[in-house]
């Protein structure tokens, strides 16, 4: 145990934020690399993330009158190719089965990228009439896009998600749907991962494979790049016309309905590490730590110590999900090992602690310590997870505000692409020729229309051109 | 709704098994058949039951002191071969993934038909001293094989498991860890499947490849086929040596860990739909039943019913899972829906009933109706409910000690294998020649060598040899 520090020591984040990353994602335990490039291990401490995710957000789907389905993984190419934009938006980027055992396929399938046209092939059997409106539908599974670079959570060639598909009789309701679910999404952020996001709408060069609209949250990570952390989408009567999909309404008549669709992923992982994250390894929002509370022993040889770190444990372990650390390691190792797993809250107790009633606890977001009558633990528990949430969530806005910046002609718009990182407000004429000139020259890809709009100008910062929308840009994972 | 009747009508079992059987899984709305044939869309009824048992189930793991990960779907074939009888057990049957995008891999990938190779790979990495042992890990996921025949639930080619991954110091935990875990499923099966299970190892012809011993719980369908519905493998350290896992020992010697593995299906949703579904449709033990007591109002439009039945929703939504259904179908219309769908407990109430502060309970299992007073309701549901599961687990236990028949020789064999359906308890000499003999001769499959041993004769109902063990043998799903 000499050398535990060094064992467990990161990388800075100034020095080299891609290898913080790295390192915080393998030291934490969270992942170890696959056999398969692109694919990754996830660990028994980033899966129980991802369970607290699902749990959470499955309620919040299940609050607004979603029902879990199951579908199949593959897709046959000729249903893939059904809806024309979509295809050619997958078609790139899909891993192909071609033989089952020895024999080949008569038709090749790819292991689904999104399960569009599987929801759209089931829709049409299912859906007769206007009483079998609306479907609304969620899978958790896992889908496959044969990415060239890849990293851990942020961009996997297979990665797990969820993904949202409904169908409407009308197209007034698959839109309230659509936003319906971005605002879920950006619930469960704030509430659940304590993450500030910027809601909005993609252009039209950034909207998904086969929608009409795009609706995204944009959280911005600690070196100033974006992360798009859940997207929503209105698909209009496009892909029900392209598979057929047809329903008798209250009038008789046969008619198509409206369709949407919705994902989040183990992206959001990635999202709490390098929103929260410092150089002592992971912070975790308390709402999805699998460890909320960790009770380290000090001089627990001392007649008295275990007894009373037991008593704690099973008094705290109702109100919270905790954990005592009774192990043969020094505390200082343990210290070190809770901060790097990113637990909200430690709590430290040894002999002198005891003889006062007391324990001292700590929390990870701000390393503030906090007396604490061992008696009122139980009770205080809940505030200080609390006190944690709004500190990650009060920092993180900070930040983002910090690195907000406006720009109102093409040279300032450069100048803050070379020099700030972080998100670029700035109006846009809404052509395309302009977005992709301030690509080419400022390296930023716009990122949404925010639904909160500000006038900041009157014309486009690239063309001059009277401005249309107020646009966040920037450099974007 | 004229004909709401005959649109529910199914097959009866006796007329023919095999149509009942689709017909339940289709009406219950648990299926829909999926564009690749022999994979199938789970919907919402069927999929929260998967849901049920996977709640349950993962409580069980957690309970003793497994982890949830999880590993790339993807195994490339060079892992897939490390492991000589693994590979020719399973190579025949898997889906290979050549391409991905437009480009030709450099080496095939198979879609995970079970994933033992990807867990040994990630052990090597991450297991070095014997403080790392054990790792008790299980993860839920689907895999695919690449199955001839297929049918909803009993075999597709892609299905949803759970697979539990060990690997321990010592070949005596291993040993119990793989029997810990039978142990686990066969109380999974009684508690919340109502299900009665034979325990006992597999002959070593019917071992999962690559494995010491395989353990099997197995249950007996209404038609008298057995189904394997849940296996505990045992591996001693032969997968560690082809993988080259080591550890350190507390003696500081390098040396092999042992490992098991174990699983269970979707086909449990097969099990519970033979155990105990009828001509009315599909029987749920309700631990399971994604609705335990559905509330059906009569005469609704008269004044207090819906008010009424309202509150009793309220009441009883606090003990189980409720439903009210105030839709404008007919009772009739609803009691048969309800049956089709499994729901244990129907609750009737209508101004009758209610005049006399009473309601009706009618289980599904055997029809008996229970005058209870609605105030009572939530206290008795409870109950109710217990009474259903027993039911339903005494009948199946009953029906099973029915379709157990003894043989003494072969012939006796053969005449009950050809007239009796059900369990044929034999003794056998031990000798692969014999078990493929009977198969031959009687069509029957040596479905375990019970924990649980009987002397029924000296000799080997095949060849007439001294005996080893007393066998269950039959016809298999």
């Amino acid at each position: 145990m000499a050398n535990e520090k060094m064992v467990k020591s990161i990388t800075s984040m100034d020095e080299d934020f891609a290898k913080w990353y790295t390192d915080v994602v393998i030291k934490a335990e969270l992942i170890d690399y696959a056999s398969v490039k692109g694919c990754m291990i996830i660990r028994p401490y980033g899966y129980a993330i991802w369970e607290n995710i699902q749990r959470l957000m499955d309620g919040m789907f299940k609050e607004t009158g979603h029902e879990n389905v199951y579908m199949p993984m593959f897709i046959p190419e000729s249903l893939l190719q059904k809806e024309k934009d979509h295809v050619e938006g997958f078609a790139p980027e899909v891993a192909w089965v071609t033989h089952g055992g020895e024999e080949k396929l008569e038709e090749r399938l790819c292991v689904r990228p999104t399960s569009e046209t599987l929801f759209c092939d089931h829709f049409k059997n299912i859906v007769h009439s206007y009483r079998d409106l609306p479907k609304l539908y969620n899978q958790w599974c896992s889908v496959v896009r044969w990415e060239k670079t890849t990293r851990p959570f942020l961009r996997s060639r297979e990665f797990l998600w969820q993904e949202g598909h409904t169908l409407h009789a009308t197209s007034e309701e698959a839109k309230a749907e659509t936003i319906q679910m971005l605002n879920v999404y950006a619930r469960f952020a704030k509430e659940c991962l304590a993450m500030p996001v910027v809601k909005g709408v993609k252009t039209a060069k950034e909207r998904f494979a086969g929608a009409e609209d795009t609706y995204t949250i944009e959280a911005l990570m600690h070196d100033g790049k974006a992360l798009q952390s859940g997207t929503s989408h209105y698909f209009g009567d496009g892909f029900a016309k392209a598979f057929d999909i047809t329903f008798t309404d209250k009038n008789n008549n046969l008619t198509h309905p409206f369709q949407t669709s919705w994902g989040t992923t183990t992206r959001l992982i990635g999202a709490i590490i390098m929103t929260h994250g410092d150089d002592n390894g992971l912070v975790l929002p308390p709402p999805v730590a699998p460890i909320q509370a960790v009770i380290v022993p000090i001089a627990s040889h001392k007649e008295g110590v275990l007894e009373t770190a037991n008593a704690m444990f099973e008094d705290i372990k109702t109100v919270c999900r905790a954990k005592l650390d009774d192990s043969d390691q020094t505390p200082g190792w343990k210290f070190a090992e809770y901060e790097m797993k990113g637990v909200p809250l430690r709590i430290e107790v040894g002999p002198r602690d005891i003889a006062d009633g007391n324990c001292v606890v700590v929390r990870r977001d701000n390393r503030e310590k906090t007396v604490v009558p061992i008696k009122e633990l139980a009770q205080r528990i809940p505030e200080l997870l609390n006190a944690v949430h709004e500190g990650l969530y009060n920092k993180a806005l900070e930040r983002r505000e910090e690195m907000t910046y406006d720009a109102r002609s093409l040279d300032e718009m450069i100048e803050i692409a070379e020099n700030k990182p972080g998100f670029i407000r700035a109006m846009w004429c809404g052509e395309r020729e302009c977005e992709d000139a301030l690509k080419e020259k400022a390296g930023v890809t716009s990122r949404c229309i925010p639904f909160e709009q500000e006038e900041l100008d009157g014309k486009c910062v690239c063309c001059g051109k009277p401005a249309k929308h107020m646009l966040y840009w920037g450099k974007a994972y």
